[in-house]
């Protein structure tokens, strides 16, 4: 298929076939009829580029994925696209391509097997109890991530994580020697892993045992298996065999070395029998498990109901905070989790570390530990984008809902797994605290600037950055509520004032009126998120005694704003109100797409400084002066 | 110091002193007169969160850092802020906070003196020959980053980097256990370190014999130290002593501890004069140093100058590309590498395995490794965080002026380090190719669409899209000319037409006329970066066979053009001409700063798709029809 798609990387497939097959065939629980059956084992082809092996594994094992879908691979609109992508394709537990990122979203799979399997089977219902594999290659080993993940995994001791690692000593410029001289083992061992050796990867005794040796083990294990890229074709144990076709006559050549003579595409009846013989006996597991669950639904119906739960039950929550206080956006939050929390037993999570900065640590629910599984506190340690990957992992693997949380300007270390959210429709939570440069003391290094920007600006996810505290219990019923894409929780460090006018704020559309003018046409609109929205009503009122009838315009989330109906977003932002201001600490170009040409931002286009938080904000311009003054100027501009 | 900015890091600083006292007065070389002395040995404290310990030494080494300095620290506009600022503090290497970073950035410095030594000693001339040191925490280590960052010194052989690790079992959220158990002495030998271990952190003599003893491997060597957090306060030993000030009352009765009953901030005066002592005995080999580099300058002068140089030599490159020609800006930006490598032999980088694909590798220079360390080809692996890290701290060291490249999609996994570029005024150079949705194949997890724009967020930097091979020469121009921001040049996978307006175009104005309109004033303007500029050229021949008279701007910088005057941007998107069309592959609000509430914009705001190229840049509307279309039906809007 790679060939006639004149791309891809047929390495990987071939020298990791045999231990797929062992896997896949011999070992691995799973029903092409209910492709996201709960307890199936998981496999996650960490290394995607040789994504022409698992749509030949989906093939045979009669997944939705027909030999005219194999033959337009790489293809517009096909269902076997350069990368395995989930949701588009049955049977692909994760998309993968970005290295090591099917790793870490691994070591999120098993970690929710653990829990979940602690939390919820019951005597005589072992009704989560499977495998997660990762198929690895070197690249992935080399990412940073694969350190975080690894770690993450031998912490937590997650004996049912297996990895394959597809040792063929080539990466795409050539000899892995050009840039490494680790000692995998060693280092796998070093982080808690139990490692075992595979000398021939074509032995396919030699890889059954070593999986099954793997699967009694109470660590992670790992299992080097040492391959030669692209065995059996004349480019073998090269890297022109890593990321391009081969070209006809090798093919042809090694067609030849296999033995192989029928047409392309084409295979024997026997080949197909021996495929449906493996599914067949597969199903008879699949079939017990459903009669099993059927029964404990019945059971435990409250159980069941949480297993397969896609939003998170916020209805009952009716917290609201009364205006004149002031509490910081990351304490409401921290209350907000615990009552979530309370009344969802299937929402968990953790911190990069930070859980006592960040508040989002659970109190009454325990830490996740190897002596603890059900334990809901998960300690991620440093490793932000380990902690990303995962918490995706954990999503993807169903049965709860995960959140992740560190210091906003640390969302970039994990930015690439945020992206991997967003591609999977995954509702992953990331929860950031310390949003702006009202961080202060600790300085540029730590004070977020560009990226709000940046998160606004991946597809397919929501940007949420409340006023104040009843803007985040608002927040919270849009997280709740969110099935399809990961959402991106902004919140200050420092105390905030609760504002009169967000009792119940719409925060779901985004942007609403806050503050409106007096007449029904304003002079002027000011728009502002998060902790200056409160600037924007104290300006409001000093243009007010100045004659300035303005309205004030809260915009917690542009990407809900711009899903608005088009009438709704006029009735917000009226198209022939030109004067307008819109305030926040941050890059300040991504406004324009409200302010217009005409218009003014007052945001942060340099890094911040180190000081005391309020003189840091001050010293930027983010006061009520300065925005009555930036008002004024347009003003007096048209 | 804290304790009067009531907030900081008291724990780092307090248990690491006595390994910084020994290596900052018994081994280290240095001259507070001349802080960017070439072969000074460097100190990079990666748990930048010390930053309390680094002061105290700069105070008493006799830096530009006054005993009020120390009473202002994290107080807005001191020298003393809350993380150590390269440029804004003498004596300070790096910038650093973001953990482990400053241990890819020591890589980086090791990397640069080994290349330079080679390169640049002569026979009696060692004018470049020094140590660099990091310090770092268990944070440090925890980060994905710090298993790239020690595999590449590793692989690298860099034998005369020393890294100190303050093992203290302690972080933020308590102690490490609940995050880690990770074997430390395992892990960094399987990524071919020299380990030791010292026992007693306060051991003044254990910690001297540990260091000399690193500087004698041919490995770079790991010394675990083993610290109490805080020792000698009364919470030594916890995380309450990690993050936060200690409060008058603990700080009393560490005072009693250690038996200090000076006055907050007085020393007396036989403290002073064993600093002075110390600062003294260096300042000896600093004026050997400095005769022997007048002399060095005197006989090698072209080396010299290469050594002394800030800007690339661009000037005698006359490189042009024929319209009508088609060529990949990967392409160009290779030829163009090429010719600066020649020119300028301090000029080099690598790539993270993908190389062949980016087209960045020198191909006259060799490989930077063990055996010959002069190579100019530095392979970092599958370690894109690493290799900006070490970028970073390769420019950081001097001397010599470095690149880093991978595809475009992969800048997420090294974001963070681009911005610790930009916050350091570091003319660091990232080449992304692979640019856009025409990468195809490969699919959304490979096709860039947010990186543009996450990117131009961040202030301090230059993104660079050309539009073809003239535009990239250009780019390259600019590139060399840069002494204080890094640049980011971001090019095509596929062949894009050399066209007949960019000979000599003036990128490093931002964006300019490519093509007017007949008329003074347009009926609108058409504005595009990199290979959407051809598409529209040729929607605007096809619109002027409509009638509609279109100004084409090519815009392959939007930082550049926004630092230009308001008279000249105005000439080139005059304010009252208002039908205004942007067309970029990227997310689209990016533009709205140019094309306002009236005008539209041809962006992308979804994920990519698995196709041909050609294929999928066409069904995202990428092509002369829609743009017509779009500008039309701007025109019947007003």
């Amino acid at each position: 298929m790679i060939e006639k798609a004149k791309s891809g990387h047929p390495g990987l497939p071939i020298d990791a076939a045999p231990m797929a097959y062992v896997l896949w065939e011999k070992l691995m629980n799973f029903n092409p009829k209910d492709p996201q059956w709960l307890n199936r084992d998981r496999f996650v082809l960490s290394a995607g580029h040789g994504s022409a092996l698992l749509y030949s594994l989906l093939y045979f094992n009669q997944y939705h994925v027909s030999i005219d879908d194999i033959k337009q691979f790489r293809q517009l609109g096909s269902l076997t696209p350069g990368h395995p992508e989930y949701g588009h394709t049955e049977g692909v537990d994760a998309t993968t391509g970005p290295l090591a990122q099917g790793l870490g979203m691994a070591v999120g799979m098993a970690i929710a097997e653990r829990h979940l399997a602690n939390l919820y089977n019951r005597p005589s219902y072992k009704i989560i109890d499977h495998y997660t594999y990762a198929l690895v290659g070197d690249g992935d080993l080399m990412e940073g991530l694969s350190h975080e993940a690894l770690n993450i995994a031998g912490d937590k001791k997650l004996g049912k994580l297996i990895v394959l690692y597809d040792s063929n000593d080539i990466s795409l410029d050539g000899p892995l020697s050009l840039s490494t001289e680790e000692n995998v083992e060693e280092r796998v061992k070093a982080a808690g892993w139990d490692y075992s050796y595979v000398k021939d990867g074509n032995d396919l005794e030699a890889l059954e045992a070593a999986i099954k040796s793997a699967k009694r083990t109470d660590q992670p294990s790992f299992i080097e298996v040492k391959t030669i890229i692209g065995y059996g074709t004349p480019l073998a144990g090269t890297n022109k065999v890593h990321g391009a076709a081969m070209g006809p006559e090798n093919v042809e050549k090694t067609r030849e070395n296999y033995g192989w003579d029928l047409a392309p595409f084409e295979f024997s009846q026997d080949i197909y029998d021996i495929y449906d013989n493996y599914v067949n006996l597969k199903s008879v597991n699949y079939s017990d498990w459903k009669d099993l669950f059927d029964k404990y639904s019945y059971e435990y119906p409250a159980e069941a109901g949480q297993l397969k739960a896609k939003k998170l039950d916020t209805k009952s929550i009716e917290t609201s905070y009364k205006p004149g206080n002031e509490i910081a956006t990351r304490v409401a939050s921290s209350e907000l989790l615990q009552q979530i929390a309370d009344k969802n037993p299937q929402f968990w999570g953790g911190a990069a570390d930070l859980s006592s900065s960040n508040k989002t640590y659970l109190t009454d629910d325990g830490d996740f530990t190897d002596e603890n599984p059900s334990g809901r506190n998960i300690f991620f340690g440093v490793r932000e984008f380990g902690m990303g990957a995962a918490v995706n992992g954990i999503n993807l693997h169903g049965g709860s809902r995960a959140f992740g949380s560190t210091f906003f300007v640390f969302s970039d270390y994990m930015k690439a797994a945020i992206r991997l959210a967003a591609i999977q429709h995954l509702p992953s939570i990331f929860i950031y605290s310390h949003d702006s440069l009202a961080v202060g003391e600790d300085g540029p290094t730590h004070e977020p600037i560009e990226q709000l920007v940046g998160l606004r600006a991946i597809p397919n996810v929501n940007v949420i950055r409340p006023a104040d505290a009843n803007e985040t219990v608002a927040a919270w019923k849009v997280i709740g509520d969110t099935t399809d894409k990961p959402n991106i929780l902004v919140t200050s460090r420092q105390k905030l004032p609760v504002l009169k006018e967000t009792l119940n704020a719409p925060v779901d559309k985004g942007g609403y009126i806050l503050s409106d003018s007096n007449s029904t046409t304003p002079d002027g609109i000011l728009i502002a998120s998060g902790s200056e929205v409160h600037l924007a009503l104290e300006a409001q009122d000093k243009l007010n005694e100045q004659n300035f009838d303005v309205r004030v315009v809260s915009m917690p989330s542009i990407e809900l704003f711009n899903r608005q109906s088009q009438d709704y977003k006029d009735s917000v932002l009226p198209p022939d109100v030109e004067h307008r201001v819109a305030i926040e600490m941050g890059t300040s170009f991504v406004w324009s797409q409200f302010t217009g040409l005409k218009g003014a931002i007052i945001g942060v286009d340099r890094f911040g400084a180190s000081g005391k938080g309020p003189q840091v904000v001050d010293s930027y311009g983010f006061n009520t002066e300065n925005i009555v003054k930036t008002f004024k100027k347009l003003w007096n501009k048209f």
